[in-house]
C-alpha cells in the first residue's frame, strides 16, 4: 500500500526531470486561436508548424485525492506578432486548487485571471516562486530571450478546464514585447464572463 | 472571495522566504531526545542550547482543504556526538498527505519510514526534488558542511504528527559520519511500532 520515496533531478535550462513519469509537448500548429494576431500566426505556423513551443516533465505520483503532482515546463522564447509565446493556459476543473511556479532559468511572467476579469502579472525568474491562488486562471509567457523553465506543485486532483478561455475569446489581457521588456495590453477579443458561467467555475469546488 | 496571487524570492543561502505569512525556529534546547547520545546532547546544550539549529519561513495561504502550504527549511551543519544535525521529523496528521522537497544549496539526506518500519534514504542537493510519498515519516539530515536549505510544498490540510518518532523510541535509522560521507545505521533504542498503531495510522486519512 506504500508508494516509493523518489528524487529528480531537474535540470535548470532544459527542464529535463529525472524519474518523470510522463513528458508532453505542444507545437505551434497545436496552439492555434490563442494569438492576437491571426496572420502572423498562421505564416508562422505554414513556416514552422512543427516547433514545439513548449514541453512538460512530470510525476503524477497518484490520481487520487490529497497527493501532489509536480514537474516542469520548458519554454522556447519567440513571438507571433509582438505577442511572446505562452502556454494555452487553464484553470483547475476543480476550480479551488492552487498551484506553485518556480523560476528555474530564464525570464517571464504569470497571467492571472479570475473569472470576474481582475488581472494580475507577476514576474518569474529564477528563486522566485509565484503562487496561483484557488479560483484563477493562470497561463505563463516568455517574456526574455532565453528559455523559460520552471517547475510546478499543485493537488493531484486539480484537473484542467482549458477552454474557459477559448469561451471568453482569450484571457482580458495579452503580453507584448516593448522596446526591451513587455507590456500588458488589452485583448479586443475578449468578452466578460456572464453570471451563469461564474456560478458555474464557482460551484467547480471541493 | 478571491486570494491575492503572491510572488517569494527564494534565499538559496539563507532560506529567507519573501512575502512568507509565518516564521519558526528550533533551538539546540528544544531538541532534546532526538539525538541518540544524550550525554552529548546534554553538554552540548548546557553550552549552546539558545543556538538555532534550523529554522522556517512559510506562506499558508488558506487552511482549508484543497490549498497548499510552502516555504523553506535553513538548516545550521552540525553534530551531536556523531550524529548529524536533523529536523523533529514527522508524518502527516493526515497520513496520506505527501510533500515535496527541493534541494537549494548544501547537501543532506530525507530519512523516510513507513509504519511498518521500513527505511529509506534519499539525498538532497541543489536541484533535486525529494517525493515524500502519503504514509510516510520523514526527517531531513544535514550531513554537510554547509548549511541545507530547501523548499518544499505540501497540502494545507496535511498538519504535522511529531509524536509518532517519539512513541518508537526515534526512528530505526540514525544518520552518523563516516569518514567525509555519512551512513545509516541502527538505532539501538527503536522500538517497532505495533500492529494497533500502524493501524492508527492507516486509518488517519482524508
Amino acid at each position: 500500500m506504500y508508494q516509493s520515496p523518489s528524487s529528480h533531478r531537474i535540470d535548470p535550462n532544459t527542464g529535463e526531470m529525472s524519474g518523470a513519469s510522463g513528458r508532453y509537448e505542444k507545437r505551434l500548429n497545436q496552439l492555434a486561436g490563442i494569438y492576437g494576431d491571426e496572420e502572423a500566426f498562421a505564416a508562422a505556423s505554414a513556416r514552422d508548424g512543427e516547433r514545439v513551443v513548449y514541453y512538460v516533465h512530470e510525476k503524477r505520483p497518484q490520481q487520487e485525492r490529497g497527493d501532489l503532482i509536480f514537474g516542469t515546463t520548458f519554454m522556447e522564447p519567440g513571438r507571433i506578432g509582438d505577442e511572446f509565446f505562452m502556454t494555452r493556459g487553464h484553470i483547475h476543473a476543480c476550480a479551488n486548487r492552487p498551484e506553485t511556479y518556480y523560476g528555474e532559468s530564464g525570464n517571464g511572467v504569470m497571467l492571472l485571471e479570475n473569472p470576474e476579469g481582475e488581472t494580475q502579472v507577476l514576474e518569474i525568474a529564477p528563486r522566485e516562486l509565484v503562487y496561483v491562488p484557488p479560483m484563477w486562471i493562470h497561463r505563463s509567457v516568455n517574456t526574455g530571450t532565453t528559455p523559460l523553465v520552471m517547475s510546478f506543485c499543485y493537488p493531484s486532483d486539480s484537473g484542467q478546464d482549458y477552454e474557459i478561455i477559448a469561451r471568453s475569446g482569450g484571457m482580458a489581457k495579452r503580453i507584448v514585447a516593448r522596446g526591451n521588456g513587455w507590456a500588458a495590453v488589452d485583448n479586443e477579443s475578449y468578452r466578460p464572463r456572464s453570471a451563469e458561467e461564474i456560478a458555474r467555475v464557482k460551484a467547480s469546488i471541493a
